[in-house]
């Protein structure tokens, strides 16, 4: 089974917007075990929007297109699709309706042009999630297929999760029901899981269900995807629960989430769960680590505060440590011993680097130390990153987090 | 002209990579005044890159292929144009003893793969720029052309600009030498910009040159390009400077910067010119201005440092404000003014929502009061900003560095 992506509009062509759908497309369809060998942007224009949709099919089982399903003048990808299926638009009736109650429901009147959300090629069917005003269209070609699926991210992630990727499981020959979590780790390489995990492996390699996908994604850490098949629902997830806890067993604290948790998510819940209360002294990550943490939705439960020192005298008069500078072990232990004091919290973050990482576009290891304080004593770890600053910045502020994450599982 | 892109990379298809490099040279582009309908991911398989770039080239004059490059087995941006030009490669012995010299000069043993780089189809030249270890080639097959430049942003960045384009505009047809140059704007919508513009549009419609393009670019704001040519290099750059003059005479401080400028950037760098400091209070920015600001080279010479307070009762002990909660118009006030005095700092900068900005996925406009302290006397100013949660977070510290360039301009 082969599926392309075609992301759609000419914003993207003008790179006034870069496309993450295709990416997300890409990862999705990667670890269902569906090859896709192109992705493709076009713009808002029908005879090449054709030109495209007809190359991915000559080459290809499947082409989920995203974007250009609104209801403005140029959203034409419904257009489209009818034109290479030599179908006409028709007027989906309880679509129309669905429409005009939504505008309704909100007290508004309706401009006329938003009914063409309404329309669908004859012969294409609607995929049953529509989180948003912009249904998803199946459209079968000959023996192929076009899904179209919104541009709109949370709006296109779940069509694709909840009907496009087990429907094009199903058309690759399983008329299994098939369900799948991804296993979200961080602190090993790719290869170093695949050691890990290789007898367990071979032992699935030979059942052959459930199927196991690596996928490593930078600072997101390494993803482990099971996909397991049943007779039904109930069997499938029976399958994936069973082979979620004999990896964990195997990969222990590796395993810090699953499918959307982020690790500062898992920290903060964490932290919730346990009554604790975060702070954060920053100085070479300036900031980085309470943007992330703060961007998530329940950060103010527990994120007391956090500073950023831009100068030495600074730290000294704030954080009454009057011995600064000091070596980057000792202080980084300081500072996050001091983040709790200052903030008076449970538990305070902290981390320093040897040297100032160096400047963008020239390569090189970085040794930071990482700290995290509870009560009066810290404990502090170091660590060779590679990359640019910017690189050093990130992956010290997920590895941190993650030190943290490991203190409150050992708690 | 036509040009299409083509990035190379199983990566990208995997989305283990996000690919920011098609929206960076679309935008290149679209200011060029050069057509750009396609882009392509493919990844690093030869038969594939060949059937990619034989559509691209039965389409469009051109295509600039980004990655592939590098020494590695599977990078065959080289031998997949090759094959499509019908031509062999050839090793190229000044880039070969290039690849050498950069490996003595580091005191390391050179992998023989890594002469592959030096590889070069026949009948094709070498771009002049070089940043890194790879070559950028330029290509003829028949009346068109491929460009191959490296996936490494920045290497690919100083070719596309330094040649691709260039070289790209004359084959449109100018034997003229062409020199352009992008106005950064913050503060006006495009159509409020247009408007100002109006009658020198006009005008320059009627002369022809230098021609202006404008490009939004969200939270970069919107950029306005000017696209001179002459008869030689100095003409061409007159002219130019000519129209930087006169736009911004028009523009005034709606211009913040040019080319790869920031506005954080640019806040620093009239910072350090005027010799004075910053420091930083955040509440529901949490810490993205300071991430922003510190992401910046010349960050810790004015940034005396930050803090992100988390809960009410942070704010009213450090920093000795008795009546908080507060109004968030007088919070930002007093929070500017604070930081100020915690940190010792000439300057002091602080926003406050209305209400916590909507969880993403809900738009709605939020009311935000941004405060620029110096001294003992702030200046706040209210902006309602719609969209989810982060794009309030965003827009928010954006709006705030502005205020403080507009304040520091008029000083």
């Amino acid at each position: 089974m082969r599926c392309e992506v075609i992301a759609i509009g000419t914003e993207l062509l003008l790179g006034q917007i870069v496309d993450t759908n295709s990416a997300w497309i890409g990862e999705q369809l990667a670890l269902a075990g569906i090859d896709s060998y192109y992705h493709t942007h076009v713009g808002d224009n029908l005879a090449r929007m054709m030109d495209a949709l007809r190359i991915t099919l000559g080459r290809s089982d499947a082409v989920i297109v995203c974007g250009g399903l609104g209801p403005t003048h140029d959203d034409i990808t419904r257009e489209a699709i009818a034109a290479v299926m030599g179908a006409p638009l028709v007027r989906d009736e309880s679509l129309a309706q669905r429409v005009r109650e939504r505008f309704v429901s909100r007290g508004r009147e309706m401009p006329l042009s938003n009914l063409r959300q309404a329309d669908v090629p004859e012969g294409a069917s609607i995929i049953p999630q529509m989180p948003g005003t912009a249904p998803g269209l199946i459209c079968p070609v000959g023996e192929k297929i076009i899904y179209a699926v919104p541009g709109v991210p949370y709006e296109m992630q779940e069509m694709v999760k909840g009907h496009v990727i087990p429907d094009l499981q199903k058309r690759a020959g399983s008329a299994a029901v098939i369900a799948s979590r991804t296993l979200r780790t961080w602190g090993q390489s790719e290869s170093g899981l695949a050691e890990l995990l290789a007898p367990r492996i071979t032992e699935l390699d030979r059942i052959g269900n459930p199927t196991l996908a690596f996928l490593a994604s930078g600072i997101e850490g390494i993803k482990v995807r099971i996909t397991a098949k049943g007779g039904d629902r109930n069997t499938a997830l029976r399958i994936l629960d069973e082979e979620d806890k004999r990896l964990r067993a195997i990969l222990g604290n590796l395993v810090f989430g699953v499918d959307g948790q982020t690790m500062e998510s898992v920290v903060i819940e964490w932290l919730r769960e346990r009554d604790l209360t975060l702070a954060v002294a920053e100085t070479f990550t300036g900031g980085l680590l309470s943007a992330r943490l703060t961007a998530e939705p329940y950060a103010d439960e527990v994120l007391r505060g956090s500073i950023v020192l831009g100068s030495d005298e600074t730290v000294s008069e704030l954080l009454s440590t009057p011995a600064w500078p000091m070596e980057p072990e000792a202080a980084a232990e300081t500072l996050a011993l001091a983040a709790c004091r200052l903030f008076r919290s449970d538990t305070g973050l902290a981390a320093t680097v040897v040297a100032r990482p160096p400047a963008p576009s020239t390569p090189a290891v970085s040794t930071v130390f990482l700290s995290v304080a509870g009560g009066n004593n810290a404990e502090t770890r170091s660590m060779r990153l590679p990359g640019d600053r910017e690189r050093v910045r990130q992956f010290a502020t997920i590895n941190l987090l993650n030190l943290l994450r490991l203190r409150l599982a050992a708690s």
